[in-house]
């Protein structure tokens, strides 16, 4: 059973049993406004406020290789979480911190601390509390934030003919990745260009605010582009038609061979970007933000009707790319598998 | 360095450089009230409401045993957070879970999320979200609750003369425990009365409700009843003279020999009893109010003056303890111990 099926079985089923859908009436006071299925669980908290809520947890071995420098891994659990505050167009307040180590070990609590911090202090989220324990190296991060209930970024709400955009360049930590696993060969100087966007992933916080009055709904890019797209869509009941040939990538990824340059953008993960829809009458909206944060963002399809939310793909001269390659490419990390 | 002095120095001490004490402007919007160092930390959402917020963190083969019963695990990961709540006073609203398990087994899942969703259901606490993913066996769980802002239970707050009260019984979970490990053999009869305590927690919530405008301070008793009443008193600047004959013990615990009497009653972890003071003249009310919840409230002696928060033990004959003895029951949980 995959992670996602396993996930919706026993979890989100138990859980829907509960959670009641947004009450109109509990809008003074705390409730539950969204559960389980969007980067973000919603809490209402007074009339017109929402708490974003998201938990990651990261294993050695897993998620990070073992002996990865603490400063990075600090940096990387608590990027994780604010990507998912980013996604929904939510500013961070605070976040908890469970953490299993195999040892107290002064060194590595020191520099984890320093990378968690710096990141923190950025983005002005406070650490408010946690639980720390020996066992296997385990980071487990719960994150919140605010934003208000009309401006907030959902999975859903993706119309017929809206753009799809997505920010900066993908595939890059997937590059890095395959490197140091041997998967693929590259040359050192790429490597040292591509190794900070696997191990220093940049949330994109300020995206999400700039987009809660644009976007019609979004996503970010932890699994893979094409599999977390796949999310986006099904939650707005329509489908997609995607350029693979407008897939932005760095210049290190575009000197790849065709298939590494795919996989690598397409579904590779890690890359914490956002990818989002936008009604084409935003587009001078979108573009005037992306200059105002230095921050490309690039159209890479648009909206299609589609019940099983289909995403087709086309390559550089338009011609739809075999669905055999299509299945490769759409399918999404699974940490079971 | 053990795991107090290690939270202090590199995440107390991080954390503090960055949360603002209460900022009285913000009482409108989401904002951190309370950050590391009670039993939860504390956001202000309205004029007049705080969320408690809390994160556990269970490992296989520290927290549980190996192999333990998955349902029995699914309604201990929730309790303990639970019990975080109960300590503050707070209604319990939402939780997060991760999950790190070896497999996707689907009776151990089952079996989990049932215990786990029995226990949600009865305090009405809904699974909002969470992380699913492969690992060595770790729970980890963030649990919100909703308090006045008045009515707040905190660490802080024992004054002088107070009584000190204890819920239910201790030490049975420590019983349980030292049977399992072989350091102690009790009869089959005994272990079967006192395991669920160890495996099946009940979190004192009806009690934090009613202790809300009685208690001056309250704490849960996870790490063993004197370490936990000490951090207690540490916060509130103040000492206490504990009768451990008065301890309330299960006829169980009071079958076996002085020594592991003492030890399981005074610094056994894991009962998830409220520990709590007030001033005396709360008796005839929280006596009325153990009458309601059917949960018997013993007094166990009385804040003293102290800078150190030092608790001087008496015995049956009301003649102090030898410190030696006292040294050992003090020394609390530590989970790297």
């Amino acid at each position: 059973m995959s992670e996602f099926a396993l996930i919706e079985k026993y979890f989100k089923a138990g859980a829907s049993a509960m959670v009641p859908v947004a009450n109109p009436n509990a809008k003074d006071h705390l409730s539950v406004a969204l559960g389980i299925g969007d980067d973000c669980a919603l809490l209402t908290t007074s009339q017109d406020e929402l708490m974003a809520i998201s938990t990651d947890m990261l294993v050695e071995g897993r998620h990070f290789l073992p002996g990865v420098n603490p400063q990075w891994l600090g940096h990387k659990a608590l990027a994780v979480n604010l990507s998912d505050l980013a996604a929904m167009g939510a500013q961070p307040l605070a976040f908890t911190l469970a953490l299993a180590l195999p040892a107290s070990d002064p060194g590595w609590l020191e520099n984890f601390s320093r990378g968690l911090f710096q990141l923190a202090k950025q983005f002005n989220c406070h650490l408010i509390g946690g639980d720390t324990t020996a066992g296997p190296l385990t980071i487990s991060i719960t994150i919140m934030g605010s934003v208000g209930n009309q401006q907030v970024l959902r999975r859903e709400g993706a119309k017929l003919g809206d753009d799809i955009w997505v920010s900066g360049c993908v595939g890059d930590a997937r590059l890095a990745l395959g490197s140091l696993r041997q998967e693929w060969s590259i040359s050192d100087l790429a490597l040292a260009k591509v190794l900070p966007r696997m191990h220093l992933p940049t949330p994109r916080i300020a995206l999400g605010l700039g987009l809660r009055s644009l976007a019609s709904a979004a996503i970010d890019i932890s699994d893979g582009l094409l599999g977390d797209l796949r999310h986006l869509l099904r939650a707005s009941h329509v489908g997609a038609v995607i350029d693979v040939s407008a897939l932005p990538i760095s210049a290190s990824l575009a000197q790849q061979p065709e298939t590494i340059r795919w996989q690598c953008a397409a579904a590779g993960g890690d890359d914490y970007e956002l990818c989002f829809t936008a009604s084409p009458e935003k587009r001078e909206q979108i573009e005037a933000l992306s200059q105002k944060l230095s921050l490309p963002l690039t159209r890479i399809g648009f909206v299609s009707e589609s019940a099983e939310a289909a995403i087709d793909l086309l390559d550089s001269q338009g011609q739809a790319i075999a669905a055999s390659v299509t299945v490769n490419l759409l399918r999404s990390f699974d940490h079971f598998a």
